[in-house]
């Protein structure tokens, strides 16, 4: 795979997405068979949700591989280079990582996405869904094998691990001689076993705890409009808001105004006793609010006493995912986007935005908790990996 | 750390230089003791070597924070910048990683190189050396938590593990809410130790089983001064090469000039069958031989078919650290850098630039044989990450 052309890795891909519309009758068909068996194992509603596919939804995942065909080529950009004084010349070219596992779980639209960001970057890709998708992955994964093998690239560059065998994860992720790198998806206690267990290095992907902080200062509308997308737009992401911070200066004006609009949407709050004092409708947090991934339409409120408050409270409780102030003080903004220390930190903006396609990246593979390798948004670039390539003319030391 | 300034940063390391100068003999005499301990424990004598410190050495060490201090501060550096359609600024920006921990042995140069590479990057280190080197790491460290506190940073920002108990390491290991990376320096023993233990992020610096490929057409004087200076230069380095593959078209005539030139220089020669009948001064060649990293006045000898073999055999038997083709034909040179799977690929010079300071990075803390993160030669800058700041207007989704 490392040695095809980008032409050949957007063939590919786009083949695959022919081949998802194509073919989406037999996916679905395939589907049926791991719903059928969801059901009787009283799978919740919203787990068969995740692991339901239709035409629509098939269509869907063939346009998203599309669309990653149509990102630019990461492979083989010279990231740096220079001429030394005694005239070696040192490039740092963009390379594929190699073979890259990535362990999820039923969510079959995962196994096209995982694949086309491997092919895309020139990688291998091992993949393990979740056994309750184990048809539907098998069917999607035939019809990639079809794609490589009808553009001549090798059948096995993209693999599903072929058994509902649990016991198998562990040996995979003792594989360090043949997997270059291993991304679990998924809850937290998916990604903790899959940390304890490999020996492989491991980029995760945790949920986030994301803050937003309404500064002295701050306009109403600015902290209302804001606030209110952060938490309610897509309340089950990892980059919707969990806590929201108020300076004391502004809590008396805008924490009542804010909480009631959250009140309004749905959403329930769980404040600090100033907020309360504030906020009579609010519940009262505890300590463990304050850590939350609620995931769903509840708040934590504090109020602070201070930027610095606000900024120790983030980093203390956060989970260095994506963070927000909301200021007119730009010495405020500056010692924030300093001190807190997230992958992602945002000024005057929901944290929401927090997402590949946002920035521009094109889809993304997860957002890196990490601070190795990838941090935040991780798209095909994030694949890739180096190598030093020196030539010369006959120098020796 | 991560909020200090470049200034205060590299002030500090010019301060620690100044003071390992003027306590010198302190550190001296501290090594004593752990030498006396050395001698008395029976160390080899290249042990003790590595261990012991004189005022010259210290010199040396002081020298070597010198340079750390004057090469440009990675920290705050923009990686990458743009403005979204809806006006979002984003910034992908340079910043310490946080804590790296590195685990080493007895070689007390180490924890001043070591400290000094985490200052420059902004990072606070906690560093475990050998327990041979336990006085020598403490009076040093002093001297650095005099010159952190004397510039007003925290004293604790670089720490010794402050006893030589072996039951601390697996605890250090699982520390990962605390510990953002660590490096294993040293034996293979050690490094693949600390894998297998750790749930911190590990970047591995495995030592090189380094390949100089002489391909057909190759001119005589380019393949006797490049291989000698490869193996023989200092061969007890990690980029020193321990294989020499010939082209069957250039082996009749270069393999005996190269190889009795080798002799000559006291290399022994192991060789496979061709290399053997083409010299028979060569001892045969087992597969360990193709494997081994020597560190030492030995080398591998096979004559390969093709290109192609060449490279099968540099992928498979190597260790993916520093690999060089001698050659006179670009299409052979394109392939080489393309499919040989390593950090370093040099055309027509010595595996021994493989190397920081070669390359125009300054001191590097290791090579790194991983992929992930850093590869190849690995400096201050690869002590940081970055993360993403987005500002903007109000924006919502």
């Amino acid at each position: 795979m490392a040695l095809t052309s980008g032409r050949q890795r957007t063939d590919v891909l786009t083949a695959i997405a022919q081949a998802l519309r194509e073919r989406a009758e037999q996916v679905v068909a395939a589907n049926a068979k791991d719903l059928a068996a969801a059901t009787e194992h009283g799978l919740t509603a919203a787990m068969i949700d995740r692991l339901r596919l239709d035409v629509d939804r098939v269509g869907k995942m063939a346009k998203a591989v599309d669309e990653v065909a149509q990102q630019p080529d990461p492979v083989g950009q010279i990231i740096e280079g220079w001429v030394r004084p005694n005239g070696l010349r040192i490039e740092k070219l963009r390379v594929p990582i190699g073979a890259v596992a990535i362990i999820y779980e039923a969510r079959p639209n995962v196994t096209s996405d995982a694949a086309a960001l491997c092919i895309k970057s020139g990688n291998a890709a091992i993949l393990r869904g979740g056994k309750e998708s184990f048809h539907s992955n098998l069917a999607i994964a035939e019809i990639i094998a079809d794609a490589l093998g009808g553009a001549g690239l090798p059948r096995e560059a993209v693999q599903i691990v072929n058994t509902t065998d649990r016991e198998l994860v562990p040996l995979l992720l003792r594989q360090e001689e043949n997997i270059d790198l291993v991304i679990p998806r998924g809850g937290e206690s998916l990604i903790r076993a899959v940390v304890e267990q490999s020996r492989i290095p491991v980029i995760k992907h945790y949920t986030g705890n994301c803050h937003v902080y309404v500064d002295a200062g701050c306009p109403a509308e600015l902290a209302e409009s804001v606030v209110l997308n952060a938490k309610t737009q897509r309340p089950g992401v990892c980059n919707a808001a969990e806590s929201i911070l108020f300076h004391q200066d502004v809590a008396a004006t805008l924490l009542p105004a804010v909480g009631r609009k959250l009140i309004a949407a749905g959403v329930e709050i769980r404040g600090c006793e100033r907020t309360r004092a504030l906020l009579p409708e609010a519940k009262a947090a505890t300590d463990a609010d304050w850590a939350a991934e609620y995931l769903d339409l509840i708040v934590a409120v504090k109020v602070v006493h201070s930027l610095d408050e606000a900024i120790e409270h983030i980093n203390c409780y956060g989970s260095h995912h994506t963070d927000a102030i909301l200021t007119r003080d730009v010495t405020a903004a500056d010692r924030f986007v300093a001190a807190v220390d997230s992958g992602n930190v945002m000024v005057n903006c929901s944290t929401r935005f927090s997402d590949g396609g946002e920035y521009g990246l094109g889809a993304e593979i997860g957002i890196s908790t990490d601070k190795l390798h990838a941090r935040g948004p991780m798209g095909a670039a994030d694949l890739t990996t180096y190598k030093w390539i020196v030539r010369g003319a006959g120098q020796v030391r």
